[in-house]
């Protein structure tokens, strides 16, 4: 699936930490199943073997239920499983360099903090920006934090899709989505909870409304 | 550089755990000029971005000396630095996803410890095969020993280059090569020393005194 194919309302971030016995597949596929409309594979410090693995796992979910897979920092795994595209962080290789080996047909996602960044980034290459922290969050220590009006600016200065993304729950999503960008970008509001499909349904339907749908 | 035109004699492994203060590219030039002749590139839980400006370094280097560079797991790292290949162990890619991705001009190397695991990556498409460990190790823990018997029978049973691995000194590297080996494989035998330059040298000295040249 080519960038512009896809629908970035609801971008699910995997983080195996809130799964307790789930797998992730079943929890992916639950989210998907709720209304996740893309999703972003995103494993830090596990072997380069087991993060194939996993992605050839989530691969089959998002395959059968056509939702573009997204693999977070690494080039090699999301090339190895023909994943949708790639999307990279500060301590992740640029985005010039990923732009240039993935080639024109492959999604380049990048994090930006700040509306220089997100210029830059969009500059090199990116298909969509993923921008925050817009609340305090517990997955990701030490992000800086975007606030709703400086989100605002951000989408209104780029070309390219913007979701906003950190702490983003149903209770906040709609205030970030008034900002006017594209989705919201979510990780333990859907993978923490104890009904990881009921959770999903309950803020798609929220964005839905959000989007004016 | 094709693995074809590769002199596996002298196979640097780094490693910056052993560097003190020395930089990791001045140890890899002071080895190449001591007379390493191929270098592997091997960092462990690092981000991705900090492998990348390493793999820079280092390139730099080995190109300035014409001697290959070959990047330890990370195929993304070793495209975007467009090193000479890569060299998978068994939490890393697979040897047959390495060779797909990597086509046929670039390096693929492997890490085996029993003569079946050999001949398996020789058919996946390694076209050298790292041996061992040949002697205990500090560098790297729990890997499987591979007998100096063992290993002469691996490499008269493929046809691809084979070089020792684990635990190799001057002192014992003379044996190493008796066995029929292409080449050794050293990390802290040189990175670790004092001077490393010297130390290089003086392996160096053994091994083309071992290959009979």
């Amino acid at each position: 699936m080519v960038a512009g194919q896809v629908d970035w309302t609801f971008y699910l971030v995997t983080d195996q930490r809130w799964l307790g016995g789930r797998t992730l597949w079943d929890s992916v596929e639950a989210a998907i199943r709720g209304g996740a409309t893309v999703v972003q594979l995103r494993e830090k410090e596990i072997p380069s073997r087991d993060y194939l693995d996993l992605a050839r796992r989530v691969k089959a979910v998002t395959d059968r239920a056509e939702v573009p897979l997204i693999i977070d920092d690494r080039l090699d795994i999301a090339l190895a499983v023909d994943a949708d595209g790639v999307h990279v962080g500060p301590e992740d290789l640029p985005v010039a360099a990923v732009r240039r080996l993935l080639g024109p047909d492959r999604i380049v996602g990048a994090s930006a903090c700040t509306l220089e960044e997100a210029l830059r980034f969009q500059d090199e290459g990116a298909d969509y920006l993923g921008v925050g922290a817009v609340f305090p969050t517990a997955t990701k220590g030490g992000t800086e934090s975007v606030s709703l009006e400086q989100l605002r600016r951000i989408k209104a200065a780029v070309r390219i899709p913007v979701v906003g993304i950190g702490g983003i729950t149903a209770d906040n999503a709609p205030a970030v989505m008034e900002t006017g960008v594209d989705g919201v970008a979510v990780v333990s509001a859907v993978m923490a909870q104890p009904d990881i499909g009921e959770a999903a349904l309950r803020l798609s339907a929220l964005l839905k409304k959000g989007a004016g749908r």
